[in-house]
């Protein structure tokens, strides 16, 4: 294991994407992006990827450089064709949109077609909180894997389908970052990749049947990934419902087709100065944070966590102590910097 | 158990909303929507609500015929005074305005303050897929009790804050209407009538200690209601600060401060016409429903259900069989009407 600045993992991320072939702003983003879902302790959408990015580039699945189109727009509204490029570069520039255009019109609504994987969903969100707005997103997928199990069903047709939503503060803004199912694939690996059990009523095997063995789930043909809620799974699935729909449907994309582009990307924006002023919104998002903070701890608990609160944390403390990197994951990095000429030691 | 007509049940709701001075439309407004919720079979959301609705109204704490105001507005958005009328009443004067809004930008936003109970929260996503159109709706309350325990926290600081969407198909609509709680709390009110146990994970004695009997939530001071996830609570937790946030704090509404309005509503409405088009949207949600009912049904279960499906079908059998109404809840209503010099055996 080492510990690696920030900024050093950032500059090696720039070096590598700009070695593939991309601009040198939208190398910026990404490796921004990915740098600080590592920071927040979000390792699995941090710079373990970056090896994955350079191959999705090289490949062609990612076309880098891509300008975003805008294919319908009106004050309030776009839809914008991604181009496949990085998510992250096309998730940023639709959050600068839904910003402006909600900063005119009150609220704000843009969706994408052709968006890669965008990373560390509650990022956009909290992007928006950053300038005083309130921020909701959804992501569906289609090509990266409907895991998920329909309260009901034994076949999987939906993804993970996360949501998040972000809300300023006079501190951290709170930021939920959430997949609909009960909990998202990337723990379950990790709980394979660590050879421990699942907890109950998360996954199921290919038959169906209840299990903890993360082995379990990665057969082929797949076992199920179960909806968020439990013995009250049909509330899990209809969210992840509202997220298909919000995140896919909404932008002319169909859930039973498979269709190239990665993630189906809703971005909402909410100006509080239409409503009771953004000094007002801000003092009563604090206040809130107060109120849940306050509440007595329940038995054999520490009390209260807001939402993002763990992972501005993380980021505190891995801003100054560095962010761990496995030796394999650093060696994959200098393999990957190998195809594209850059020396990460150097 | 008498079984009672939709029409002579509104009838009697009419009757008995003028009597206590409400103009004839607002009348006619919430009887259509309690009717309509015991015809879903919500019937927590029914008639069993006339005599408590009665008494509002004569007590004052619902002011029959205050008109709406406006507080503030643009294009996309509008805060509005609901003035205590009835919360039926005034949603669905919201809900035509976000949906005219929508037609014209894109995506709209309406809030609201000084709501009563709005009743059945899919009501008015409902009402928007009617139109073609994308509906998201969420509902914080106050006064009304902040039964739930935030995740980790043992004191209650969150209503069960529920949301609701709705999506047009070529059928009946999708309709997710969810409280954020594991269980709303009427269904732990009615299994406490019905001598029930609880499911576990659903609700703590007041002292935090988990239990199945709805008795040791009704103590004084109460039990708490748990969020939705289980272990994956803070999920649930997030989701109902996303709610609160949305419902109470963006219309200038403290959590921690007891106000006297009874819910904060916030409803969004989407015009798919400003993205892949209304046409295209239905037929894509059409094909949703389809995709997700061909589901394989998982062991055990009678397969996937569609959030809203058992209450549109309850609708198709009790507008042709009557409606369920108890011989206690019959002679409650009558003895509301009595309040009004309104015989509703007439």
């Amino acid at each position: 294991m080492k510990t690696i600045s920030a900024q050093r993992l950032r500059d090696v991320g720039v070096r590598l994407f700009t070695g593939c072939g991309s601009p040198q702003p939208d190398a910026e983003a990404v490796a921004d992006e990915l740098v600080e879902s590592s920071l927040m302790g979000l390792d699995s959408h941090g710079v373990i990827r970056f090896p994955e990015y350079v191959d999705l580039a090289l490949s062609g699945a990612v076309r880098v450089g891509t300008r975003t189109q805008i294919v319908r727009e009106s004050p309030a509204t776009a839809l914008i064709d991604c181009g496949l490029n990085f998510g992250q570069v096309t998730a940023r520039q639709m959050t600068d949109v839904a910003i402006a255009k909600a900063q005119t019109t009150g609220i704000a609504c843009v969706l994408s077609i052709n968006s890669g994987h965008v990373g560390r969903l509650g990022s956009y969100p909290q992007k928006i909180a950053e300038r005083g707005l309130f921020g909701l997103a959804f992501v569906n997928a289609t090509q990266r894997g409907q895991f998920v199990w329909p309260f009901g069903g034994a076949a999987g047709r939906l993804a993970t389908n996360p949501l998040a939503f972000g809300a300023p503060t006079d501190g951290d803004p709170v930021v939920l970052d959430m997949s609909t199912s009960a909990l998202p694939e990337g723990k379950i690996r990790l709980l394979l990749q660590q050879g421990k059990q699942a907890p109950p009523g998360v996954i199921v095997d290919n038959q169906g049947n209840p299990t903890t063995d993360p082995a379990q789930f990665y057969t082929d043909p797949r076992g199920g990934l179960l909806p968020l809620g439990g013995p009250f799974g049909y509330k899990g699935f209809g969210l992840s419902v509202m997220v298909e729909i919000a995140g896919g449907l909404l932008a002319g994309v169909a859930s039973s087709v498979d269709h190239p582009q990665h993630n189906g990307f809703c971005l909402i924006a909410i100006d509080p100065d239409m409503f009771c002023g953004r000094e007002r919104f801000r003092e009563l998002v604090t206040d809130l944070v107060r109120y849940m903070n306050g509440t007595p701890p329940a038995p054999g608990s520490n009390g209260v966590i807001m939402p993002g609160a763990p992972e501005f944390a993380n980021k505190r403390k891995r801003s100054i102590e560095g962010i761990p990197v496995a030796d394999e994951t650093w060696r994959l990095i200098a393999e990957a910097g190998r195809k594209v000429n850059v020396d990460v030691e150097a």
